[in-house]
């Protein structure tokens, strides 16, 4: 039988190492979806994709704006480098394609406004920043149990995002556009803060709104990696965000986390706290060994996150064909990167 | 593009709660594969495939024989009820199809040694029994980790299949069909045993073979549902195995698991132990509340075990295509069988 | 002041590893006793007692029927090796003191019982076998949950004593003594079998009677230490008690343990099920290090059970003093016996 | 026979809570000290001690300036009013006595530098502010590590102070006396951050300095207590000390725990992390229930740390007997209320 299922037809922007990930997620693992197309200026990433894009029919481009004149194209998924986010969201935008961007929408506070705006003035389309945290099992749970009230008031919230120390220098490299590892890597625990702390925790009819920022500051130091000064970055930094109505965030991010990716975060309410990956492992083995019991964590972001990656894609193709509303609103992925530039 | 790929052609026999899941595994989540035909006689199971399956382009049969006969077809995945495991298996390998069965191939040792001549007489198409927990991400660890040595040479091995309390009775209907708790629960930590002994535990050139079983006991009782003695069948069990060359397997099975599915194994070595599962979660989210910290585990098999399936289905899908020994060998499959039909 | 409290007048018989201890726990850490004599006939202990014991006041003595003559002694501790328990208890009991005996009575069925015999025919005296697990602070709650009714019925007990892998060869020298891995080691699984399944699990007005045992089966291997079996003993073995009334206990004692001690055990009722150190580990610490998260575990009995032998003392003395019932009560001691000397 | 030993002749001040248990671990768990005399104006104190102490030997004092005259008394434990630590303990040294001081010395600056004045004016005599904490097991294997360079350079330090919220308004009472919740409860977070920013984490022989501050900062808010607000003081509260060369540590502190006492310190280093109570509990202890896995934990600050407290008493003993340095140093003791005082 031929099918009769139509799927949301979407193109990947960037193939870098989230950009792959991005295309296989739509390819292979959104049933709702195909990868009709990708684009890439890249010639390594563009070998890659003539073994694992071209053969099952997804067309190639080294021209962005080519690539959005695919026919029947429906979609975009930006995954290219943070500086160019804000640009290839609005040029989807502008010719009528729903967007899913990675995040940050900007590292500039003003290119974001600007990509809200534009968002604003095609209210038919989707566009969403993929804060893939908001998509993992234990977030969500934890989310849900907030909203129905099971520990009362959100009031505290702790996060913390810890990558594995990479030897060979790359995030030194990355500095310079990352942003700083405030808006880099806590930019999660900040979106994280505005959702927890908008859940309400009272009733599900309670009216959603952004916590309100009271004030921001952030410390830092460079433990292993001098060279970071000279981009203003550090290797750690702990930044604490107060809101008005009684509600406080506090952060931590790391570089150098000995052995892997060691996310997590607690929401602390006036009745209870929840606590997602205070115990990190990878999977459920314990090895005892005569050096005692040992296990392993995963070793970086998308070994924790990678089926939080694939809901991601599939509830943004879940959004797009059956017109809801998409679960991470532009709006606070704003303000979050407004919490985020504040200096160290 | 037209895609170039060729995937596998995939039927599923028997559409029933793991029947549906392997279509879908076939349908959405194999690559390499696609669900071209599936076959129940169930009006329900009907209904729901034409839901889900034939918009997606899957065609229907209700005669096996008939759906052997589909164009192109190439496997089979066997998932009806136990008793007819053996023949569906039969007549698709004698129809030319590879076939990936669910557990067990019987109930009864003469079908699985049946089973097994025919498949013997098929050298080129894939024959294998899926047990599931050989593709979990933490039995495969704990394998690798086993084969390489670093217990030492595995002596003991611990396994347990609990189940949660299910009040309808149907495992108490079930009880005529599934052969016992010993085959139908501690099938899967057999197959474990007969798995671990013959990993070597020195290097990986140590021709496997599986361990000679010297002697096998089991005791049970019927704490719950009396009802089960009429079937011979008991709701908690406790069984041990001994082999000839040193090792001991012990077992524990139980349909009355009071917060979810508890499944969990140990391997133990001369120099070490590994243990999947000690400490059962659902996920990373802990509720510390007034009365304490609390976590869930899965509510049941195929919460636990769902990637593993999913991978069952690539690995079996990838030894068709590129011509490898399937990761499940027939003959320890009807070796389990053997050790699990003892009566308690 | 001059102290107005009368103190228990113990001593202890025997200095060995855990004699020593014992001597300890009453002379420092059982504030309603007082340690007032000892006995060793061997020279390297009565050194240690040189330097530990006589400058607290401690009077020594190398004459056990001597020491039993002490003035004013009320009870003794007897820690001796296993093979003198019995008759050290007998002399005690017939000299009119309380007795604190460590596990087992004896090895011999028929010692045990004249243990009994001479302990029943003193009704005014408290005897009691040291079985130190009823003492920590896990197994009592565990305990009470289970009497308070919170797992229902106890069904299925599983419990192991699994010890550090010693290299010294030790436990092959002591394998002459200790009547097997199956009454040395699960001795303790078996007195917790009779505790928990005498437990009642529905009020505590439940009469508590012992379980009666329907069968037995116990099977065992020498993985590391060959010249084990010299003594009919091994190194790992599995044993499966079956009560009448539908209990079943399973247990499984090692000398390979890699990391430490790890004793543990689950209770298993008809409603929920009680599991005190599944998840081992000597404190609160971990180690994330570039190999993975680590924490030790106890390296041997004492490091894991130190505060339950401390409680044992008190709780002797309270029952001495206060005219209370034992908490351990000598018929059980002997069944346990009678069930640990199956052969394997 | 008489004993030998010459014990440590110990008075404490002040049997509230803290007081009580004080009293008890120098009159029975702290074997090389004598409990002689103890002080209260409190009429409930002193008719608990007629019961606890006296019959044991303990002469009752309700003026402490004669308590400080009692024949042979060597040294003195303060345990009232933070209010009147400072007083308590200078007047104690300038009788003559050793003093162990609970925490902190005061809330006021001055007062802490006086009592540093006086005890360097008396060279000979040990004084020690009692924080429990480096006492604990847990904590003395994180610094050994720590010291051994284990981790690395001590770089990031977080920890908390997590009270089980007590609804009799307790706490609220207490805030006029406490100083405020970042010196009551953090101030022992802060000890641990000067404890481990100056163990080198280099080699044993690194000259141990005090690190020194660069900024404090703190936030509060009043979740469940508003009347705090009336002594300045808050329910919830987090701050960050940034250290010159690269140090920060960051603080939590909380009334309002749900399931009881969650006190946990992660100590981060360049090459690792050591993290003490992550995973609380109060035992070994899982209970397996139709609604999921609980565990307890500790219900209040002695719960958790009962065993340091006792360790806390022989290590003061200990360095008096034997003329050792105190375990805390009466400097680092009056930096951590320097930090603590600082504004919300």
């Amino acid at each position: 039988m031929a099918p009769q299922i139509s799927r949301l037809r979407v193109a990947v922007s960037g193939l870098g190492r989230m950009g792959a990930r991005h295309a296989n997620h739509f390819l292979h693992r959104t049933p709702r979806a195909e990868l009709v197309a990708a684009f890439t200026p890249d010639p390594k990433e563009l070998a890659w994709a003539k073994t694992n894009l071209e053969p099952w029919g997804v067309t190639m481009y080294n021209d962005y704006d080519e690539m959005l004149r695919h026919e029947g194209l429906q979609a975009v998924c930006v995954a290219t480098v943070t500086t160019v986010h804000a640009e290839h969201t609005i040029k989807a935008i502008e010719a009528g394609k729903h967007v899913l961007c990675e995040k940050p929408l900007s590292t500039d506070l003003a290119e974001c406004q600007k990509v809200l705006a534009v968002s604003r003035a095609h209210p038919n389309l989707k566009v969403m920043c993929g804060f893939s945290r908001r998509f993992d099992a234990s977030y969500l749970s934890a989310h849900a149990l907030t909203v129905s009230g099971s520990i009362g008031r959100p009031t505290i919230l702790r996060s913390q995002t810890c990558d594995k120390y990479d030897p060979s220098g790359f995030f030194v490299q990355y500095a310079q556009f990352s942003g700083g590892i405030f808006v880099d890597c806590n930019i999660h625990d900040i979106d994280l803060a505005l959702w927890f702390f908008s859940a309400g925790g009272t009733s599900t009819s309670t009216p959603r709104t952004l916590p309100r920022v009271k004030s921001v500051m952030a410390v830092g130091v460079t433990a292993l990696e001098p060279d970071l000064a000279a981009h203003g970055d550090v290797d750690n930094g702990v930044g604490v965000v107060e809101f008005y109505d009684g509600q406080i965030a506090y952060f931590y991010a790391s570089r150098m986390n000995a052995p892997g990716q060691h996310d997590m975060t607690e929401i602390i309410g006036t009745k209870g706290k929840l606590s997602v990956n205070a115990n990190p492992t990878t999977g459920l083995l314990e090895s005892h060994l005569p050096s005692g019991i040992h296990r392993d964590i995963p070793q970086n972001y998308y070994e924790r996150f990678e089926m939080a990656f694939v809901e991601e894609a599939r509830q943004f193709t879940d959004a797009v064909l059956d017109g809801g509303v998409v679960p991470v609103d532009i709006e606070s992925s704003v303000e979050a990167v407004k919490i985020g530039v504040v200096d160290a």
